[in-house]
Formats: structure tokens, sequence, C-alpha cells
């Protein structure tokens, strides 16, 4: 099984293609939660996530003649990535299977990075299923992304760098998709310090290890559905799995709202950008999905900060939505003189400023002269939503919130 | 006039309030400009912004009947902000008054501050009355935010902590609104070594002190238009006119389409949120508004992160879109069996990914059984557009560039 000496041992190796990133102190958070929070800003990673390390640790430690033969391994995320660079830093031929529909930016980025992107399959296991016949055609060392020992420990420096800038650490919050990172993490910490507590994430739509850890075996889901689409594994590694049950003290989980506000929360305060995955640990930590003291020292590890910038739009929107500070409602407008004025003078005296406006006369819903009308609203919180709807309500107006 | 010895002597007073900034090499802006690129990331001063350091130093240094009485400033802005947690944080009683429109987060947010937000007037003059009323009235000490000696000294801290950390720096680029900012900047830099040159940005839709140097006097626009709201002032104040005559080597403007992708792309690709302003001298680098020579050693002064995160969103669509990732257009469809299946299958083909679809029967513009379809796309960039709308007029298809 993995051990302290193996993350100890990747950590010169990872330093060759991979930053040390910096560990903040968050007075935002420490004032929302009443802890003593400390945000590690993978998301400054080269590549921007943490898998340029258990990649690096990966081929550093392969035999020559693995090295010279290359590497192969499919992935339409930030392991694409990480192996593109880590690679090419070392002068390692890599080739990389993405499925046919992977978003145009990641396969340029990883191209950039000095891999070869082979195109193969409708999705994930499919471009998997290629990258195994080019292992077996052309000898290539097929890199796995987290059920390896040396990938594993390669991400448990991390473990390591949050220890050197924080020793008096006590608990440290990790996403979990296929378990390498929280693994090699959970080593680096409990060999250190057995006392530091070890907290896993999942996205609620891709949680299998909080019931595999029920019954003692993993269980594989039939599907995974959530916006972290960096975690969005049906199950974890088989090795994996054996580490998270002696290491890990809890693994709880986080819903998509949560994600969202998480991840718009750290954008509008912190002025840092994460990814669904990375925001996973803070999601947990703001909706104390784990108990903590008051003051407790707690590390959330923002462990990417990849995420395509519409999917971004989608999130702050309804991260607003989450928080009550954007409202989409639906009304109906009589025809009248003055009617949209009168609409529009209840939400000012409400102080609801309005966004945006959408007016229709043909909507098959309303009666011939009547108008539907769509707005949308910059809100104040909760209760302010709740006080401009009981206005127009008070007002004879149908409300219908949209969001 | 400002002189260094004015800002040295702002440094110990502004370091109890604020922060020293990093200043962190940019891998990105360099490739993407063969310069060598190190980003002041002012957006993670204290209340996200630089201007709490000129406050600072404005505060400690009035006499001790003043602090008794108390500030009083007008500001929708950083201003407000940075006034507000300054005066708290000296134990000074702070009046800030905004116009009754202000966006609901700054309220708030100046109130946690610690100040007392007062709303009145219609838009910025007519609160900026107000709260010489309340100077007069109450004996408060009116906070300019910029055309004050102390306060230029204090955000003038910022030159100096960039020849601290980087003392090889060859240029430094200062957005300018009010010119309090970058006539702080250049008297510590110049002060410190005439040789450093100091560019100035100003947005297109707020442009006054390159027509104003021309002219030897300063220039007041009639309106200001920006998506840059820090910056967007008529002119320079009298005080920071004379100073950025004497300091600042050239002034250049930049357009908001630039705004927007420079934003974009220090969002994507650094991980890091600046508002409209803070994005200025950034996009001045990136459209080689200035001349520079390969491996030149620059500087963007990212002032601040403070974006409303609607306007966000729509500045990301905006970015994506000037660099060709996103295309939205109008065409029309005929009404026969699989009119859309054949429009999806050329998309398809000429791989644009669609976001989203729209399609509206009730048109006025088309025949009564055709419909209006408008699709939202994501495209690889200004080629790829180019080739996208070919092959839908090739194949018959009338096409709109939307935006």
């Amino acid at each position: 099984m993995l051990e302290l000496a193996d993350v100890l041992a990747a950590r010169d190796r990872v330093a060759e293609t991979s930053r040390h990133t910096p560990l903040d102190y968050s007075h935002t958070f420490s004032a929302m939660t009443g802890a003593d929070v400390h945000l590690k800003l993978e998301t400054f990673q080269r590549t921007g996530a943490f898998k340029i390390r258990g990649a690096t640790n990966r081929i550093a430690t392969l035999p020559e003649s693995d090295r010279e033969a290359g590497v192969v391994t499919a992935s339409a995320g930030n392991h694409a990535q990480g192996v593109a660079l880590a690679a090419s830093r070392m002068g390692v031929s890599a080739k990389v299977v993405m499925p046919e529909n992977a978003p145009i930016s990641k396969v340029k980025a990883t191209r950039s990075y000095g891999a070869e992107v082979v195109l193969a399959g409708a999705d994930y296991d499919e471009a998997a299923e290629h990258a195994h016949e080019l292992e077996r055609e052309e000898g290539r060392y097929y890199l796995h992304a987290f059920d390896d020992e040396m990938v594993m420990a390669g991400q448990g420096t991390i473990g390591l760098e949050i220890l050197e800038d924080l020793p008096g650490v006590e608990t440290v919050v990790v996403p979990i998709g296929g378990g390498g990172l929280i693994s090699g993490i959970a080593t680096a910490l409990k060999g250190k310090n057995p006392d530091i507590r070890v907290v896993g994430v999942q996205a609620e739509g891709a949680s299998s290890v909080a019931e595999s850890l029920r019954k003692g075996e993993r269980v594989v889901r039939d599907s995974v559905d959530t916006i972290a689409d960096g975690i969005a594994t049906r199950t974890v590694g088989e090795k994996t799995f054996e580490i998270i049950k002696q290491r890990v003290d809890e693994v709880v989980t986080v819903g998509d709202d949560e994600i969202a506000v998480a991840l718009t929360t750290l954008l509008e305060r912190g002025k840092t950008l994460v990814e669904g995955a990375g925001a996973v640990p803070l999601a947990a930590l703001l909706f104390e999905k784990f108990d903590f003291d008051e003051d407790e020292t707690i590390v959330p590890a923002l462990c990417g900060g990849n995420i395509d910038m519409n999917m971004l739009t989608t999130v702050i929107v309804r991260g607003l939505v989450e928080t009550g500070r954007y409202l989409r409602l639906r009304t109906v407008l009589h025809d009248r003189p003055g009617a949209l004025e009168s609409l529009v003078g209840i939400l000012s005296d409400n102080s609801a400023n309005i966004y945006a406006i959408q007016h229709d006369r043909t909507s098959r819903d309303v009666a011939m002269n009547d108008a539907e009308v769509e707005l949308d609203l910059e809100t104040r919180g909760h209760a302010h939503v709740e006080q401009v709807v009981t206005a127009l309500e008070d007002h004879g107006y149908e409300v219908d919130v949209l969001v």
C-alpha cells in the first residue's frame, strides 16, 4: 500500500514540473464560518489543476524502456493536460485519447502542452478502449488517472505543502472523484500526524464512496450528474478505495446548488476562479456538511480552476439565484394604458433593480389583449425576494417564480 | 507638488490597513506578448481595490480635530469601501453618500466595512453635493477620491512595492480615471529611477487625458460610456493633471471589446478576477497600444476586482465573441420535414457545438410557414466562425451574425 515514504520520494520529482501553490488565509470564509480557514490554491497550479503532480511522478519513475516507448492515456479533462505537460517537460512522447465530442478548449490546451491528441469514441469509455489499443499496438505505457500508487504519491505532495506552510492544520477537506488526490493527501498527512482529520467530499450526483464505505465494498453508480465534471466518476479506484477506508475520517456530499454558491462566493469575494470540483470542499465547509469547532484550522483543497467560460456564466447565475440575489419571474400584464408603468413602480418601491424585461403578446397562455412579462431582477437576499413577490401579489399580479 | 518623500512617508501608515499585494510572473501573458510580464495583483487588496491605501494615508495625516469630527465622502464605487474600512480601522467616524440607485452590493459592502451609508441624489454629482452639505453641517472632513496629495501618496505605495519586488522593472502600465493612482505610482517610480517608463491607460469612452495633454489644459467630456466603471470619469483632477503632465510618459486608450478580452483571458487562463478598470492595462498590453521590446519587463497594475457578477457574465460572453469562440446567428428555416435536422447537420459537420437554439414561428419578418432560428454556438476562433458562416451560406441559408 502507498506509504508516506512514497510521497516524500515524489516531492523533488514533482517540483521539476509543478509549483508549490499558495496557501492563503481567507478572511471572508473565516468570517462566514467561524473557523480559521486557509485555502490551498491548487487552481494556480500549472495546467490549472493538480493532475500534473501525479503524472510527473508516474513518468519520472517509469523504467527507461517505457519512457522511450512513450505514454498513452484517455481523458477529456485535467488529467489530459497534466500528462501532456509532464511528458513534454520530461522529453517523453504522449498520446492523449479524447472522445470525439470533447470540448474544443480542452483539445487545444492539451495540444498546446505538447501531447498528440487522438479523437476517438463517443464517450470516455470508448476513448479509453482506443487508448488501450494504442497501448498494445505501440507498446506505450498506459497512464491511469488515479488508480496507481505513483500517481497518488504525486498528488500527495499537496499534503506535504499544506503541512509545511501551516504546521498547525487540524482538518483538510478534499474532493473525491477517482480518489487519487485524497489517497495521496491522506497518506501524507496521516503519515506525518495521525491527528489531522481528512474529510472527503463528493458531488451528490456522483457520490459512491459513503455508500461503499457502509457496504465495505466499492459501489458503482449507473450514471453521474453534476456540474463538478472533474469528479463526475461512477466509482473510485480499487487501490484508492482501500486507502480511503483506512485513512479518510469522513466522506460527505454536496449538491450542485451548494457548489454554485461556493464557486460564486469565492469569485466575488476572493477574486479567484475554481472549477466545480475545486469548489466542492468549500461548499462542504460553507454548508456545514461536517462538524467543526470555532477557530478550528481548516484547509479546503481547491484542486483546479479549469471551467468552461460558458458553464461559468451559468454557474454564476445559479449562485446568485441560490443566495436570493437574482430573481426571474413571469406575470401577466393586462392591456390598459400604464400597465407596465405601474408594475415597474411596484418593483421600484420595493428596491428591486430590473436587469431585463421581456414582453410577449403572442403567448398562447394569456388572453388576446394581455401580455406575458418576464422580469430579471436584482434582489438583496431571500427575505427581499419574498418581499417583492408578496408586494406584486398584493397588487393583484399572479407571479410565477421561474428560477 | 507631490514628491517621492510623501510616498515614502505614506508607506508605514498604509501598511496598517492594507496588504502588500502579490506581483506574479505571468507565463500566459509573457507567451502571448513576447514581453516579460509581471502582474501587480491589487485585485487581492483589502476591499478588493487600491483605494484603501489613499484613504488610509489621508485619514492618518489629518489633524486630531478633523479625525474627531469624522470624514465624509461621496462614491458609489471602490473609494466608498476604501474610506469605510480605513476609517473604521483607525477609529474615525465615516459617512459615505451614495446615489439612491447605487448597486445594492456596494451599499452592503460599504456598511459592512463600518461606514454609515447615506443614500441621496439621483447621480454622483447630487450625492457629492449632499456630502458637501454634511461637510458644512457636521464639520466633517471631505475626503476627495483623487485630487488630494495625501490620497495620491497612499496610492503611490503600489509603485514602491513593485520596485521592491522587481527592481529591474522597465515599464509600468496604470489605469487613469481621476488620476490619483497614476500620480502616486509615477511619483514613486520616477523619484526612484527616472528611466522607468509609466504608461497611462484610459477607456475610449472615458478618455480625456490624451487630448488634455495635446491642448495643455484639462478637457472635460460631456459624458462617459465604458464597462470600466471604476475609471468612468469625465476628466482628471487639477492636481493630478499637473503630475501626469510631468511624470507620465505616454497615455493610450482601449475599447470596451479589448477590455472584455483582457478580463476574460485573465480569468480563464490566470484564474484571477479583475474589474473592467483593472483589466485596462492588460488590454493595452495585449492589443499593443504602446511600443515595447521583446523581453521588456512590464508590470500592468491590475487595480481592483470589484465587478458585479451580472456584469461579469455579460463581459465574459463579449470576451468570447471577440475572440471568435462564441457565435450567435439568426437564419430562416423553411417549413418542411427535416429542415432543422439538416441545419444541425451542417453545424455538426463543421464542428460547431450548439449551446442554445431558439425557434420562433411568430416573427413578422418571415413567411407564414417559415420559422426564424437563433443559434448560440461554440466556435474555435475567427477562422472557424468564417468557416461555419460560409458553410451555411453555401447551403442556401441567409445568415445574420448577431454578435
